[in-house]
């Protein structure tokens, strides 16, 4: 499949410099592009590499037009329509409607004929497939569970009974949406389980990443809002919300009944306590601890990085001895 | 299946305000419950939610019964009460016996008849299911592994040769007991893999979350005590020992050969160093490092909570600039 | 299988003390070991086991012999020289050559006859199986991937289209190589997903944990080099690169576009940036937050070691506190 610059600038708004003519097949890092490649420039960190492309194109702002030694598709969200492009030039797969002959579907299922079932996948009784949506290979789907059109679930996704998923979205391999919830309550005899009777429900548009976990609500439903984009390994405990648009990088766990607002990004590592509530627009560093509610926009930051081994010794001890003198002195001054 | 209020109190030995007579037949929150259901207030915080709520009963303790509008079930525990009626009202799926004739079970394998064991499962040679235990969906047990009465696997788990889990105890989807433990020889031409021949023996009442992972003992048996939780996405290493009743939040990490106590509580995304030695009855707050061993029971915290970035900087830098200042002024007097 | 220490001796190298015929089993701690087990001793902490062993040799170094009652194959490597022991007498199983009758496999794929292909594992389109490579039960293969010889799935592994596994690897259960990588581009309908093209490219001789997770590269690959060892529940992002033989404990986290040099030693836990470079050879402790480049081989630390609760939050108001007042007073000075 190509495309002329032509084209490209038409269907995208961008301004074009260069031979509208000339086609591209596919994209490639500004460093290794050849003439049929098309690539962007969207952190000027890579203006070097941009100087020295031997690409057929870059998709690139105006600012660093000059520097464009190749044709240019120019717009003020190169990242963005970089993306379309590749969308265009790399289309995702799409699976042949039908059900594999190895597929379980219980007879109660309600599976659109334009949809996909993998070899091997499980799907529950009462469980409904809306059109063109896609479970992949060794998928198991439990009973009452719905999935919205274009939903694709790669191979070996886990969906238990009665979690819905909205329209359009992606679960990658290994995730589990709708695991019981880690309710226990303390008596005398040890820890009693608390049923775990709410589900899942996830809006349109959402992503979520390999063996990622998201846990069934203890009585009410864990949500996911539309467009929230979740990496892999990332815990989402019981009746936590997340708004929409909201993004966490991997390994991100949030504890129990936390509310999430809208458009929030999380960097990689971040704990996140139960039973806080956090606004929108609020976005944190990797690896940083919280502990209390936010409720007010914007950046937030904790942990400290790493030093050499010698210094950091040091650091922790000048922290503990000081911090206690500082007691010390208070307490016998309250004496 | 619906209780009434005479039997519930009398079942579980509360004190019951109103009429006995009245039949509940759900669990629901303070906020959302209706004259069927019953709720709970475990929680202070949610005391309002007890002032306006519908329920048709409420179990709480004897001190907020005043402000509780409704019929009320009194108990000094009122979670520990509300999840075995819970339990009663929601009663978790039981799987019909038999082996789904797309399993695969190996003829040495020993499978009570009154256990389950899914579609697409895998028994290997030389298992023991005992009674009433389930495996569910795509679960694939290695060889000559035993699982005791009662025990549930949700779909999707794996349990490698020779790991035992006790009666009664619940696996969630994607699971991983028994991989091979993280053990590796130095030598000058790489990493040389040491063998990891222990098991994983796991007691009763266990419950272990979705995506978990529990490595198998290099030499001898990595163990779970009785009565022990362990949420999502865990990682415990090789020769780990966890005792009875231990309750971990997700995202925990224990390193290699580390001794846990009974009765211990940690929150979520805590690291634990290796070779370490836990008192029993020790609590960790969440997201916090444990590098040195604990022998005194208590509560422990480690992490510094998030701040604003711009303030967060400054604290950093403040704690790298003084503990060097202290460290120069101590050289200098050195000298 | 059991052999003399005479054999043992020669083949390994070591010096022996003791009887050349003396037969051995298997391995076993210093505690628990008896007559036909050999044992060994690579960290002097277990000192005091030594002294009182039961086993029918021991492998240590030789300024411990004294202190050894039975016989001993003296080495300066005694950790390495017992693995490769424990390597001769606990032989990794093998499976038989073949494709089980369950297994789907492409006709396009290509498996050699002497591998081994599980029940319920698929192999997708154009995927090559080399000679003696091991694909376990309910293992996932997409569309041309490559696996070297000797290469050896644990049962399900998911390994997404195009990925290449060098020679002799090894992938536990539940890892997931191959995935999307997290790419979205902001735009103001919400996140645009990035296509992510590349693939994963593994080196020989690597290690891969359970539940682990390995993305594809946005445009390029993810490189793993070889002799690379990670451990459980680990991230790796899109476009990362891992040099030889380093190494990793569980629960680490790298962020997209990282370069890691080779030899490096991670310690569980670890949060590493995006975009960073680490060079060679160097060593992180657990838990610790990487958010900038090293460019200096050695040993690097962070994060606070957990205090009782009330020295922690004593230790964290001091540190807010002073770090506020020291700004407070430049501010005042500065105006």
């Amino acid at each position: 499949m190509s495309f002329s610059l032509g084209e490209l600038a038409v269907r995208f708004g961008c301004e074009l410099r260069g031979s509208p003519d000339r086609r591209v097949e596919h994209v490639a890092t500004l460093a290794h592009a050849g003439p049929t490649d098309i690539s962007f420039l969207a952190n000027p960190k890579y203006g070097r590499d941009l100087k020295a492309t031997g690409a057929g194109a870059v998709v690139l702002d105006a600012a660093v037009l000059d520097a464009c030694p190749v044709d240019a598709l120019i717009t003020a969200t190169p990242y963005a329509i970089y993306a379309r492009i590749a969308q265009l030039l790399h289309p995702m797969a799409r699976f042949a409607p039908g059900i594999h002959p190895t597929a379980l579907v219980e007879s109660s299922a309600d599976v659109d004929p334009t949809a996909h079932i993998g070899a091997f996948a499980v799907v529950g009784s009462g469980s409904k497939v809306a059109a063109r949506a896609s479970v992949g290979t060794h998928c198991v789907l439990g009973s009452e569970v719905i999935l919205g059109e274009d939903v694709q679930l790669a191979p070996r996704v886990t969906i238990l009974d009665r979690v819905q998923i909205g329209a359009r979205s992606i679960i990658h391999p290994g995730a589990v949406i709708g695991a019981d919830g880690f309710g226990f309550a303390q008596d005398p005899e040890g820890w009693i389980k608390v049923p775990q009777i709410g589900a899942v429900v996830i809006g349109t548009d959402v992503e979520i990443g390999a063996n990622t976990t998201i846990d069934r609500g203890a009585i009410e439903h864990t949500q996911i809002g539309d467009g929230v984009k979740l990496d892999n390994l990332i815990q989402i405990a019981h009746n936590v919300r997340i708004g929409a648009h909201t993004i966490m990088a991997a390994c991100v766990g949030v504890s129990g009944s936390t509310q999430i607002g809208e458009r929030c990004m999380f960097g990689g590592g971040i704990g996140i306590g139960g039973h806080l509530t956090i606004c929108n627009d609020v976005s944190i560093t990797g690896f940083s601890m919280v502990s209390h509610s936010i409720s007010k926009p914007g950046i937030y930051s904790g942990g400290i990085p790493i030093e050499p081994a010698r210094d950091w010794r040091r650091i922790v001890a000048w922290l503990k001895l000081n911090s206690r003198k500082a007691r010390d002195s208070k307490e016998s001054k309250d004496d």
